[in-house]
């Protein structure tokens, strides 16, 4: 065989005796002494966070866990449906569609903030340095990240209750400021009211905490795991998926059992 | 269309100014207030857990997390390496695979405890119903769950530790008894040092915080679903797919290049 | 390392000038002379199909491409809206879901047939067994798979078409007779009009084929493949995965937007 | 409810009697007339192909249906050792990786033939019009698509048999000659050898059968979904996962083994 390099790991091994992961022992170190989300936070940075990055983190997870009958929840409940022996093929299912639409902008609006921030120890000016990315995402004809949301009026009410826990731990950095800046610029630029929604302030307290955002997307990956988990109990208890299935069919080929309608005639 | 039943949801629902998950209300309730693995327990159960239950669900939960080099885990790192783009699909790949033989020996166990001792408030005799549990899976043929280790010997490290920390919370109960005692009589039977292992230690304390059986195998998910983003990252950082990929081809096929072997030969 | 054995595939495998598939080379002996249903007949069994086996193997594969609206095809659509980026993720959501309840009906009839009929050659009595196979069934309180359907009155179409092809080819043999007599004495046990299903049908014709009822899932899957990515093309033409979203999210959290109801008033 | 646009499908649709695909009904105009790579071509493109189109199609659709021990092959083997109850999720988890790195070339190639050639009925200047591709993939350091190959040398044989069964269909169009110079101009300006492989000639020939770019990935997904089936019957028959996951682990955590290393120690 070709040479090649040698494959190694340093998230996790076991010996007959213990398990080592992120450099901690899982049994001495982890179990009875770090949370899920303190976990999490160990995976994706390779340390544990103090107690202000804890709150912080945590609070940014949950919000991804759960956002009702998101497409993602229909795809997992109608996966179960027809494989009910197979719960984890229909969580993945419907991880699946959590890619640019949705995720995406979330991971979009973190990278607009580090790119254009690299060195948050030397923000310079902030509200301008907003407006020439407001200004190079007009002129691309690109959506700005982070701002404004077709629900929440006038105000998607996660982000500002996220960046008053940042502020609360003292977190309400350079980030932050650049966040809320580009949709001050934006709404300004584009004569509406485009606050920061949910997506805008995870990314911006994604940034302050140093989580990459190539990283980002996989936040809302493995929260989001734990709310399609509930949709399955929730599908075993109270199923849905028949019924929508139903209803889809019978509207998508309604014009097919018209008098004059359908190639089936 | 024919008449169907109205669909329902009370897992979540958002309005104009507010979101509402399991009946709390996002903003208020959770954010800054409920840890992640809080917030997992809140969805698997439709209630906040108590200080104790937390501390010991959260110690189930991180066990599950990561161990190391899984298929799981190498099935993560295949995918993204012919989809980069696709972060979530890459997860959802290695969640593909916590079927029967690894999740499901943690779900067997969890089935066999509370079908065993339907009412934990009547255990009875305890080492009597151990005893005819292994009966009647020696005579069905069926390895009994949750006992065991191909890896860790004596014993599997994290089984005595989470049965320390549900001791420490008051959840020394009887379906920690129980599978002690189905371990002791396996042993006894089949004549091997069979000690419980991670699976039946988890089934124990799941069946003690009273979580069906049957969303056993989604606390696997969920927690797996953390580990493998952190794969996906160390597997950006410093990849090993190819060289897998590479070596895997070379020897599966080397039958194929000998001398006497060979393509249409 | 633990010796173990040298991994191998006979599948296929490539040098510098060719490519071996199945023992043949795919340039010449595959491109421009196997159709890729006879293809996936090769893949499957291990030899190229003869004229007969060919027809009747694409007919059987041809009915598993398409059925509309259905739960896969609704996955598969709702998960590309949120990854249009990925639409091989999209396809395999939607394949997630071809287990037990859809494509097992299929395999648990082939198993049927297989496992009641071990040797084709010598059939017997099939009155006889076919009535055992029913007395079985009825007694274990399991559904008698392949016959009845809930949609085609008073008859499935496909599985007289079905049954014709074959009947043309020479494969009217012992396992279609058992399938139909199957379908008989269950009727007359149970007083309904159970005709042959689609399912029941392929299950008799792939294993006329001599098709391992392991193996019959399989067809199905690969079949719906196609299907899916019909689908992906008409949603990204003509798209309904938002409106469906917008649907059952409406309908489903109705109840909370009522004036006494909700957790969220 | 917000007022929305009705569902509508136009793919296919049932009845009591029968079952519409495309236009044609399943039973009288398809089973036993239209083959399995026939229908993939109707589902792609809402009708079928005549005798040529069917030729080059499926000698195109084969090629992509197994290439060995793919990264896609490994994880279908990797998650059936995990889940053998669930065949459909170890194919749709081998379906993940089919993104940008494999079978985005593919559609790459062809985006930038149907790009640079519009109207295939006025080509104008082949040799002008590919050196100007050639200076624009070089311009914005972009690899040029569908040319070279790391294992088959001087060429990959499967894109001169591709061409072939193209001439002989009288297929030899404008695509196939812009994808022609294309590699000539790619190997003068790089000075290498760099033939068309066979994603460009597939991305060739799909354009020739005016296939538009973005289906051309579904060829790919379709095809492999069938090679996967394949890798679960012989991995069910002669396993390797387990033997893969085992080197790997030994391999990738060897360092924590050693004398001095490990944070284990």
């Amino acid at each position: 065989m070709a040479k090649r390099k040698q494959l190694r790991t340093d998230i996790s091994w076991s010996t007959e005796e213990s398990i080592t992961v992120q450099g901690l022992d899982l049994c001495k170190d982890i179990m009875g002494k770090v949370s899920l989300g303190d976990m999490a936070f160990l995976e994706l940075t390779g340390r544990l966070p103090d107690e202000r990055e804890s709150r912080l983190f945590n609070a940014m997870a949950v919000i991804l866990v759960e956002h009702g009958m998101t497409p993602s929840a229909i795809v997992t409940r109608m996966t179960l449906c027809g494989a009910p022996e197979a719960m984890q093929a229909a969580v993945a299912a419907g991880l699946c569609g959590l890619g640019s639409v949705f995720v995406g902008s979330m991971e979009n609006a973190a990278r607009m903030l580090q790119e254009g921030l690299p060195d948050p120890a030397s923000p310079g000016d902030i509200g301008a340095l907003a407006a020439r990315i407001v200004d190079a995402h007009v002129a691309g004809k690109r959506t700005v990240p982070g701002i404004g949301h077709h629900i929440h009026k006038p105000q998607d009410p996660r982000a500002p209750r996220l960046f008053e826990i940042a502020r609360e731990n003292g977190f309400d950095g350079p980030y932050v400021a650049l966040m809320n800046a580009v949709a001050e610029a934006a709404g300004k630029r584009l004569g509406k009211n485009l606050p920061v929604n949910a997506t805008g302030a995870i990314a911006a307290v994604a940034s302050e905490l140093a989580i990459p955002w190539r990283v980002v997307r996989g936040i809302g990956v493995m929260s989001r795991a734990i709310g399609l988990v509930a949709h399955v109990l929730e599908e075993l208890r109270n199923p849905m998926a028949r019924d929508i299935k139903a209803w889809v069919e019978e509207e998508a080929t309604a014009h097919a059992r018209t008098a004059d309608g359908g190639a089936g005639v």
